[in-house]
């Protein structure tokens, strides 16, 4: 006998009655606000073309990072979840095979937010109610493959099904922009934007970074061979991105460093960028001196900044040659955001028509820099727990070790910052308990008022991200 | 219809019914204790003169940089908040104006200690019932007015009536201590002492160090040209200050960098100091030399040193241009004890008679440095939560993280820190709220017993604080 | 009256009445699962000649350094509890003085593991049922004095009353593992194993390093003058130490720094390291490049490694200079492993036949680097929270912070680690608790269901551990 699946109501609220019962007030007057969604990396060709998935497999892991790394780092082979190799050599290609091998391990994500998601998506999209394991993948896979080539799955129904106000994607310098323009031109009425996610031309070290930068010049018609040009290929482009909704952009970075050189200064350094290899300093300090440039951009067309640092990439050479970029092996590092950031803050930190809103993945940063940061700067804002720290205990360190000194109005509300574009609801409202939760804490401790509690639930459920995001 | 301001009696306190129920046991015990007040920056005039306050926003917004730099980070100027600008230009001067500014913006500190600090003010000194906002600023305003011209709100009276034992101020070692002379003088029974605080003679960094060196031989008589002579103006300057109470020194230091050099070394490097600009090197190592000398004094003259390290003080360049130092931009700043401080705990650090107190703004050494440090050496002993982590959470963290590892005798109890006298009852009231939550949550959990819980809620209040300072 | 001593049967387990039943049922199924200790440093003589311990001080005291170090902190000597000095001098002899200067200071302890471990013994093992204190010193004296005294308290009989299935001691590979020999020779059927500690022929800064490569070479007949025949003879004494029952190898390096060199250059380093002083730099890299050649031993002959780094040892000059090394003086420090593990884990990270556990004093790499680490590749698992960090707290901490990006199954159960032998049942017991504290509320949080929550706390007690250490 399988074991039954059932969402409880009250999961994620804590036991204590009393607690429980101010969270559970809080809760109900915001679980049904609509979904916004400012950073993500769904694929907008979805809601373009609006077509079926194709099996449960290749939505929902073989494309899933967290999924396949955790059965990776317990001896399942990435070939078996048909996950491609970088040589085009063979891999598991039966979505049923791949299902039975999570199935069977489904166990192994006991306790992780992805254990969570999951459930969700084969609860209350699927409508199952039986728990996933060896016994019953199969039943899983024939529900899912079936519900899979309906209408009511597709993905602006799913969309719509899901109270999405508005979700961003991100895209390159160098993305022509076809599917949003597609979504435009087809009179669907769901809001998808874009976001500006410069890397591949600013990054020395990005892959292609040269033959990038004249791709670059080509699609603006700017001459990126000079400083000048250069920077108003950003501009103009950026203003393309804006006419397709953008209204922030995304840097990626090793690390926040920062700089403020020169304009004589910078031109020297770009020209030794644009033209050949440079060494990890020069492409380090490049990288610096384009966020101070990109801050002084969004100071005039009033995009958002979003600063992701701190990510040791592909840190698994092993995998890194035999399946390429982005497998999982992305290690966090230590991030010092103080000296770091310094030149952009003196330059534009306390600029009041600014936002810049900063991430981590160093959770020590907390109380020690961000929030110290963001309770000073006028145009600071901490962005929610980030990928590893996107799950229950990673919000409620957030919210504790950043409430006293940053308060709640520094903080921008929740991203989901996924491709996993079935469990978006989950993950919002994962983000919704926990706050409810860390609210009701400080109800029943009576350090805050119940009123202001049920302002503050809506804030950091909706306002907030609107604000900061001008979504 | 304003919300009403009531300060439940059980803030702050657990709401599982068990635990609550212990830590009001023990904190009825303890919260009539008196006030000792090691470590903290309020103004000695103030209790010499025992004039009135001149109005609400001078005492209570614009001097308070948690409230500035909080309005700063959402939009406000400082100069509308009253903030005197360096270069003597014009600023707000309407208290009353400057006082809605405030008031509309108090949802802005939910969930920060200020909002705690200030709501027992304003409910237990001026006794007010409605929540402020913009529609009770007036409200407000008039009656902390009106208050502030009575008799009952003279410095001297509110001492009185906040059952201080002792406090203890903070001076350069060039202040006169005049106004200590005249408490001593007036025949006041309030005990006000003082703290040597020789950072702007000892820190070659500090504005105006030569000239601070020059006053500071003319104010001992010492020939402070040679090391010998600085060493013994320190010690005449020490002396001087412990026959105003001192019992303690203050050392407020960008990292905890100690050194041990020969005494020809120190001489040959204070001779570089006194003498023209170092290097910032240089400039380290003799304030790292300048510890070990401090702590090489203390074990002669008895006083108890505070060491405050590891904040990147000024950190916003335009706030510091216009307005000087100390406006709410200091960051906090990694901070590496087990190196830094192993010169001046193989000199000092097993001497039985000396008394370290160590602080910090980096959470991460709690656990990893600072208990096993504490847990090991006799001198050191560890400073409360300080300045960001002064706070509900950050008094949690504290004992959760050093207690298992260093225990509670190797703790001092609490430090206000603070220039907000109005609020340092309220201070107090959190750490003692907040110890007895953790010593509660033992007992529950038992893994002690009740009545250890209440002994140790007394040495945390009181007894630790008198012995670890000998006040 | 002194006050009673009773342990309660719900220690540790959280007061909220609903995760507290949760906590109950899943204990009640584990408590009594055998005791597995992979890693520790008990004296395989206790079980080689099954001889009374002396007395109490010298079993529960001078050892401890736990117990000494805390005593130290507060102002007693070490020579008064007879801990001995380097130069033979003399300390105190009467452990009956011993004991009452440790019962009159027992509050100290008061929050720590530490008085935990002792009541614990106390109470269960001797059957005492008054708190330890100046006054019942004398009682607990006696009472354990005379117990030790009998058959019941020989090292064999214990340790069968203890329900030890196997326990594991660490040695050089010097040791000649004669008291396992004479164990195995005995015919006692309690399963004592050795592990194979290579620091002292592996670290160029151990005491005596070029002695025992000396020694290293005549206990294996290989010629160590090269580096070929280096190698050799660990692979060698590896075997021999498996010949003992030894499944593991330990490894106490100052970082957790690898390298991985051409076999030349490994070679010319070790001519260096061989024969003569080497910089501080090179001596690091030597280790770094021996536990990469370590991890390819492993993977070869099977024996899971366990890496301990980040503890600078001996950080109090004095005490090393009095009593010599582990006085209770070592103190963590920030340790990198994504940086410094990538040589080793690019080599054999994601060898599926691998095991290697991975410790930590620095809880600041828990979230960020190790689970993440461990969560990707197949090779690494996390040990257990350590040393300062095998407490309570520290055991909430690790499996908040670490679950949900490690899950479960890449944790490897609890360590004692200890030489304290009386107390093991109580930290293994410490660990059972805190672990179904932490399942219990995931139960009641709806994060997991209980009859997982059964299941997860049997793999945390035994079937992890067993499984990662082969035993």
């Amino acid at each position: 006998m399988p074991h039954p699946l059932r969402l409880n109501p009250d999961r994620l609220f804590p036991s204590d009655p009393a607690t429980r019962d101010v969270a559970r007030r809080l809760y109900a007057e915001i679980k049904d606000l609509p979904i916004v969604s400012p950073h993500g990396h769904t694929d907008p060709s979805w809601f373009a073309e609006n077509q079926n998935w194709a099996n449960p497999a290749e939505l929902l892991i073989t494309p899933d990072h967290y999924v396949f790394r955790m059965l990776f780092s317990q001896g399942v082979a990435l070939e078996d979840l048909g996950v491609p190799r970088a040589d085009g050599g063979p891999v598991e290609a039966d979505p049923r095979k791949i299902w039975r091998l999570f199935a069977e391990r489904y166990h192994l994500f006991r306790g992780t937010p992805s254990r969570m998601w999951h459930d969700w998506v084969y609860s209350e999209v699927f409508g199952i109610d039986v728990r996933l394991s060896a016994e019953t993948a199969d039943h899983y896979y024939d529900i899912i493959d079936a519900a899979l080539k309906t209408e009511a799955f597709k993905p602006r129904a799913l969309f719509e099904r899901y109270n999405i106000e508005v979700i961003a994607t991100t895209e390159s310098p160098l993305d022509p922009l076809e599917h949003h323009a597609a979504i435009k031109a087809s009179g669907w009425t769901g809001k998808v934007v874009t976001a500006y996610r410069p890397d591949p031309v600013l990054d020395p070290d990005f892959e292609g970074f040269h033959d990038n930068l004249v791709q670059f010049g080509a699609i603006t018609g700017e001459d990126v061979s000079t400083w000048e040009g250069y920077l108003a290929a950003h501009r103009k482009r950026r203003a393309y991105f804006a006419s397709y909704g953008a209204t922030s952009t995304d840097h990626g970075h090793p690390t926040a460093f920062t700089a403020n050189l020169s304009q004589a200064d910078a031109a020297a350094l770009y020209q030794k960028v644009a033209t050949g290899p440079v060494s990890a300093k020069e492409a380090e300090l490049f990288r610096g001196q384009m966020l101070t440039e990109m801050a002084r951009m969004s100071v005039a067309d009033g995009l958002t900044m979003q600063i992701h640092p701190g990510s040791s990439r592909n840190h698994n050479e092993v995998v890194f040659q035999k399946f390429g970029r982005d497998k999982g092996a992305d290690i966090p590092t230590q991030t010092n955001y103080v000296a770091d950031l310094k030149p952009l803050l003196d330059a534009f930190g306390s600029h009041p028509g600014l936002t810049i809103i900063l991430f981590t993945l160093d959770e020590t940063s907390y109380s020690r820099e961000l929030a110290p940061l963001a309770g000073h700067y006028p145009a600071l804002r901490l962005g929610p727990p980030w990928w590893f720290h996107d799950s229950p205990e990673g919000m409620r360190r957030f919210r504790e070790q950043i409430t006293e000194t940053a308060g709640f109005y520094n903080t921008v509300g929740f991203n989901d910052d996924t491709r996993a574009f079935l469990s978006i609801p989950a993950r919002h409202d994962v983000a919704r308990r926990m706050d409810c939760c860390w609210l009701a804490q400080l109800v029943v401790e009576h350090r805050i008022e119940e009123d202001e509690a049920h302002e503050l639930a809506r804030a950091l459920t909706y306002d907030l991200v609107k604000a900061a995001y001008k979504l």
